[in-house]
């Protein structure tokens, strides 16, 4: 702002940005499909589990559930569902929104409905940074990032697996990340979900945290389970769906695709498939528990032609995505898309152009939870530290978006036309002088200045100001307080727990 | 494709990509207004163009066009619209949709209705690349944008000032612009709108190469003129405006608005005055001449609060141009926005962040011509080689978007779900194979390969993969036929009117 004075300058430039605990869109959703194409999805969805049908392995509590509600079981193993079964279980008792609480009460989201919620990326066995290179990542990686997740304005959850601690036995990780979440952050969380026994600990951490008794009615963790698409569900992910609803907390049911590989390679195959994998796991926690809270989640992508290689932020998903979320709206339960995400090796114009590519649709689309919002690199095997703190930047810009267009007085401005007229500049009006603060987001890593401003100050590419700005921001880091006692009570369960298993490695 | 067989993937590599001459987006534009408060955006720009008043100054024959139409006019150049009085004009005569000849009738773009046509960046006086770094622009690099452009499959259209070529004399550079997209493409392109004398110098260059009575009868140019916002026409501008539209050729009327400086920093505001100038100036074009085509225009960005420098790929101007398709179909003139617009001085994540987060809501809001589609760097002031065919690829993507989702037979594959069955694979069956070649949008600038293979090929970011993909096309490049009477006719006219002419600098 030319025409401000520079100490009001610098004070709207320290002045923290006003981040709320979530999004609640005041703009419409995007709609792709007509209610005649969404039918059409929704029949083929429920024609594949009727005629094609949807296996669980090895879970023989889940085929008796299924059994029970009505579904024609064959092969021990594969369940047939009578159309418009899932529907009608999904839409009978699953909410159609819920609010995750956080430790910090004024951090806990709404999920559903008008709301998003951003989460970081999750699941990548490698971390990335400027300096250090790609690596492995480390319980220590995983801390930096609950603390970067933590401190950035415009990520709402703490996320999960934000990366593989990969120093840590496989078998005993879920028990280090939940505590990262719980002690560096006091944002909303994921929990374990590789095992059902993992997911029972994961539960009984948040016992520790949060109380049992408030734990069995009300939702304070999310486990994120994989479809082993196409069509089957292994029996460690379906006892892990049962084990969180059971305990009254919600599974984030996410069918994975690439399209011609776990899927056809047309868009409309790919999305019923995955509309059906998806409700026939939310189905599966109402029958476990009628009226926990689930998700439901899809992750839906292209193959390259040339390599076979996945490929993101491509226009098919993207389709794709506006079209789940009218027809999570039409089933009524919160909607999970992927975010930035992207197949470039580094925090280039290509993982910015994927990354957009796929958060535009996903958000207009209307997804509830938007998983893999920063972060994210290489088709998710590496999470990285520049990217983390760009993605968040472009998070910020979202909630401007959500806000939409403000068409009241102050926004149409008549005084200030009055004042001004034609050919004058606006710079110093009262108008301008009374808004400007507020008027714009201000990204935090775009570089504006002039090309010799630029120069002067390095020519530096938006990565390395990136690098700059996570540094900075882990040396600003202070913890949340935590309950000493509750701290002490969970690092004896992990303690515990550590002491009883043998290091594993699966 | 790993099921495919090398040959296959061979040759689908080398066949071209399918490009229309323009695209007919079936899907459809989003909505984010409601009708009322579009009502109340018309209202506001109804009051402006009333109360406030438009000057022109310095063209009497278009005060005395406007004074004829009902218009008051105050102090000899502020013209008072009464309210409704400009869309009434426009309604009354400017065509909803209009065709754009191209010397190649293959090429001809439909503007209007459902169809968006991409054209490149305008302007700029610097060029850049990564082995010679930002420089001035010259005819040559002129020369070589104009080009590109003619080999990339998904733009349209070949622009106008894609590069100022500073080494021509400023009155002479027009001829030499015109004379090249003629000469080097085929495509349908833009005239010179700083006089209206240059303006005449386009236009009669058309008559040469499509004939004189075809002229009259055709659009075969468009013309890209800038308000002075605020509410200011100057005389040239004006004069330039009513030249294009006397000879039934197409001026887009822009407004130039940075929020907060040419109007208010609040959208709404900004938005109204936008629209009430476009509607002005395009009003003026048929008063000149009833039923000559016209396109509503659009320059509405953001500023740095920081510095007061103009940000682009805000969310600001997302909201904007999203809104401004819903007025300019109300309207029922055709739209322009801006494409690939961004503030980076380089073609990294930054640039290609704020490129997409314009691109997005120019093409879902329904704009009908994107400028600055591709090449556009830092503000517009520099042209870049990598990031024009970085663009390209990304104006590709939308092709795919803009087909939507096939939502037949082959789309739902329900016979490749029979053949292949829960937890099989999809890359070798029937329907894969039929469908593969075309199932995704392949894009040429992304690397999807491992990390290992993306190491062994260079790392390279996705700059370094575009500056040798444009180097390559500048090489593969071959003219257009052209009809060596008619290359003769442009020729002289050019000589003679650069011989009638002193060099000037203005």
């Amino acid at each position: 702002m030319r025409g401000a004075s520079r100490e009001a300058r610098l004070k709207a430039r320290a002045a923290p940005p006003v981040a709320p605990a979530y999004i609640t869109r005041a703009i419409p959703e995007y709609e792709l499909l007509s209610a005649e194409g969404l039918e059409a999805v929704e029949r083929h969805a429920d024609q594949l589990l009727e005629e094609i049908g949807h296996e669980i392995r090895g879970d023989e509590p889940a085929i008796a559930l299924w059994r029970r509600a009505g579904a024609r079981i064959v092969d021990d193993c594969r369940v047939h569902v009578p159309a418009g079964l899932a529907r009608q279980i999904v839409r009978a008792s699953a909410p159609q929104e819920f609010t995750q609480h956080a430790r910090n009460p004024k951090r806990s989201v709404r999920i559903g409905g008008r709301h998003t919620v951003f989460a970081p990326a999750y699941g990548s066995p490698f971390v990335t940074d400027l300096e250090r290179g790609r690596r492995y990542g480390t319980i220590a990686d995983f801390h930096n990032f609950v603390k970067l997740g933590y401190l950035a304005p415009w990520l709402h959850h703490s996320g999960g697996t934000v990366c593989e601690p990969v120093d840590v036995p496989v078998n005993k990780r879920h028990l280090d990340m939940v505590y990262a979440h719980m002690r560096y952050s006091d944002k909303p969380f994921m929990g374990s979900v590789t095992t059902a026994e993992r997911a029972r600990d994961s539960i009984e951490m948040c016992r520790l945290l949060f109380g049992a008794q408030f734990v069995d009615s009300h939702c304070v963790i999310l486990g994120n389970v994989n479809v082993n698409s196409p069509l089957v569900l292994d029996g460690e992910a379906s006892r892990v769906i049962r084990t969180y609803a059971a305990a009254n907390q919600a599974p984030v049911c996410v069918p994975f695709i690439l399209g011609g590989a776990m899927g056809p390679v047309t868009t409309a195959g790919a999305l019923a498939q995955c509309f059906a994998e998806a409700m026939f796991c939310v189905a599966l926690g109402q029958l476990e528990r009628p009226g926990s809270p689930a998700i439901l989640g899809n992750f839906l992508s292209s193959m390259s032609l040339r390599s076979g290689a996945p490929t993101f932020g491509t226009p098919e998903p993207a389709l794709a995505y506006l079209a789940i979320g009218q027809l999570a709206r039409r089933l009524g339960v919160p909607l999970r898309c992927g975010g930035n995400l992207c197949a470039s090796k580094v925090a280039d114009a290509q993982a910015a152009t994927e990354s957009a590519n796929s958060l535009w649709p996903a958000f207009l689309g209307g997804a509830n939870f938007i998983l893999h919002s920063a972060g994210w690199l290489e088709a998710g095997l590496a999470m990285s530290y520049e990217k983390f703190v760009m993605d968040v930047d472009q998070l910020g810009a979202f909630h401007t978006l959500a806000r939409g267009m403000a068409l009241d007085d102050n926004g149409f401005a008549l005084d200030a036309f009055r004042e001004v007229g034609p050919g004058q500049h606006y710079l110093g009006c009262a108008h301008t002088l009374a808004n400007y603060q507020s008027a714009f987001y201000e990204s935090q890593l775009a570089d504006n200045n002039c090309f010799e401003q630029w120069q002067a100050e390095g020519a530096l590419a938006q990565p390395q100001r990136a690098q700059r700005r996570w540094q900075a921001l882990l040396e600003s880091y202070q913890a949340p307080p935590l309950d000493p006692a509750v701290d002490e009570s969970l690092q004896d369960f992990s303690a515990r727990r550590k002491a009883e298993l043998p290091d594993g490695i699966g």
